[in-house]
This record gives C-alpha cells, structure tokens and sequence, in this order.
C-alpha cells in the first residue's frame, strides 16, 4: 500500500526491527534458544570490536551464547529503531554486579538480523582535570 | 498535516533527531562551537557512565568539549534515530590511535540535545575458552 507523503514500507521495517531486537534480548534472557535462532540470518556475523573477536553463522552464534558461562541476566535499557538498522543498550547483570552494553544491529530484508556488533565497556578512572565540571555518583 | 496510516510527525521526529545528531558529531569535529551550542538544550545533561561522571548545563559541557585535550577527530559509523531518541557509533581518532565511541541521545520537543550518554570501551584480552568458535582480526 501507497500512502502519499509518507514511507509506509520504511515505518514497517522500523517496526520490525525494533520487534526484532526486543526479541533477541528476551529470548536470551530467557535461554529460548529456538526463538532466539529464528531471528538470525543464516550467515549472521557477530564482532566483538573490542576483542577483534568474529563469529560467523547462526550455529556457532547460537552455540557462544549457550555456552556461555554464568547466570547472566539480560534488560533492554533503550532500543532505538532506523529502517534495518538498530542499537540497543542493555543491562547485563550476573549475581548483583551490574554491566551495560552497546549492541549494533543490521537486519536482512526479511527482518532477520545478519549482523551485530557487541560493545561491554569497563569502569575507568577519570582524569582529575576537569574535576572543576564534573558531579561523580 | 495528518496523512491517514501513517505517523508524519513521528516521521518528522525522528528525521530531526538523525540531523541533530549528525550536526552534533560534525559541529564537534569542525571546533563550531556557536553551532555546536545551538544543539543543545539549556539544562543538557552529560553522563559518562564508566567514571560515573555528569555535567549538567550548556555552558559546563560547552567547556567540557572545548577544553578536551588532543588533537581528536570525530567520525559517523552509524546513526540510529527513533522519534526523540538517537544513538550513535564514533570512530574516534587522535594520531593514528582509533577509538569506537557508542554515544545515547534524547531529545526535548524542539528538538535539542537534552542528554547524551557517552561510552568508551577499551580494548581487552578475550578468554581461550571460545577459541573454536571465533576468528581473530
């Protein structure tokens, strides 16, 4: 369907993919691996850039994030949705320690996702030259 | 205007958020801090959650970026918008040393920067345990 002045086709897609990520985190969190797999592309690549770590493929993605380890636990803090493109940042928790994540999506034309990139940034400390700017909490 | 079907405000919402952001990024990188300064909302706030730092106001982040030491340049590798909020991954440079940035937007009515959530993640050393499923770049 047509509408005039306005992209249905690329509402849809947004839709889409934000459905898709939400259901990647919560399919995760709740080890519903065959929910989880259906939303891959079968050529899905994962990177880790600060690893320079890549997977390739539904099955060996599925099998890292079975295998692994620790009671994890997975919350969408924000997903934020662009035609096939999505970002999602994510509270990761094992036991009471906390951790966020940066996770970028691409989605295939089917909706499915073919690409993500994962992003677990540590706690550092602050330079003390801008003290004179900054509350700490 | 109202187009039946279709949600042209929130079209219009998130086109704003993608060229603000975008604007943020560039008006950085060029040192326009006049047209840096005009995208932000008067009670922006800054948080960098990995020092668990804040700014609060214009002017304190105003000074915050124009006092940040190096020779940095900024670069898009992606910007993701969604009605009033936006994320963007930054290829950050300093010398040939690169750095990826995942930055989080929200954005007030009129469309102004009104917080900006800023990650840094650094890289580490993966564990040998995932060896068999993963390629190294």
């Amino acid at each position: 369907m047509s509408v005039p002045g306005c992209n249905v086709r690329r509402m849809d897609e947004t839709s889409e993919s934000r459905r898709a990520v939400h259901a990647y985190i919560d399919s995760a969190e709740r080890r519903d691996w065959e929910r989880f797999g259906a939303l891959l592309a079968e050529d899905v690549v994962y990177e880790m850039p600060q690893t320079r770590e890549r997977i390739r493929g539904k099955s060996a993605f599925l099998r890292f994030n079975m295998d692994y380890p620790g009671d994890w636990h997975l919350q969408a803090r924000r997903v934020v949705a662009d035609g096939r493109h999505a970002a999602a940042w994510i509270d990761a928790r094992v036991g009471d320690e906390h951790q966020d994540a940066c996770v970028w999506f691409e989605l295939s034309g089917e909706g499915l996702i073919s690409r993500v990139v994962d992003y677990w940034p540590d706690p550092y400390d602050p330079p003390s030259d801008r003290e004179h700017l900054v509350e700490r909490w």
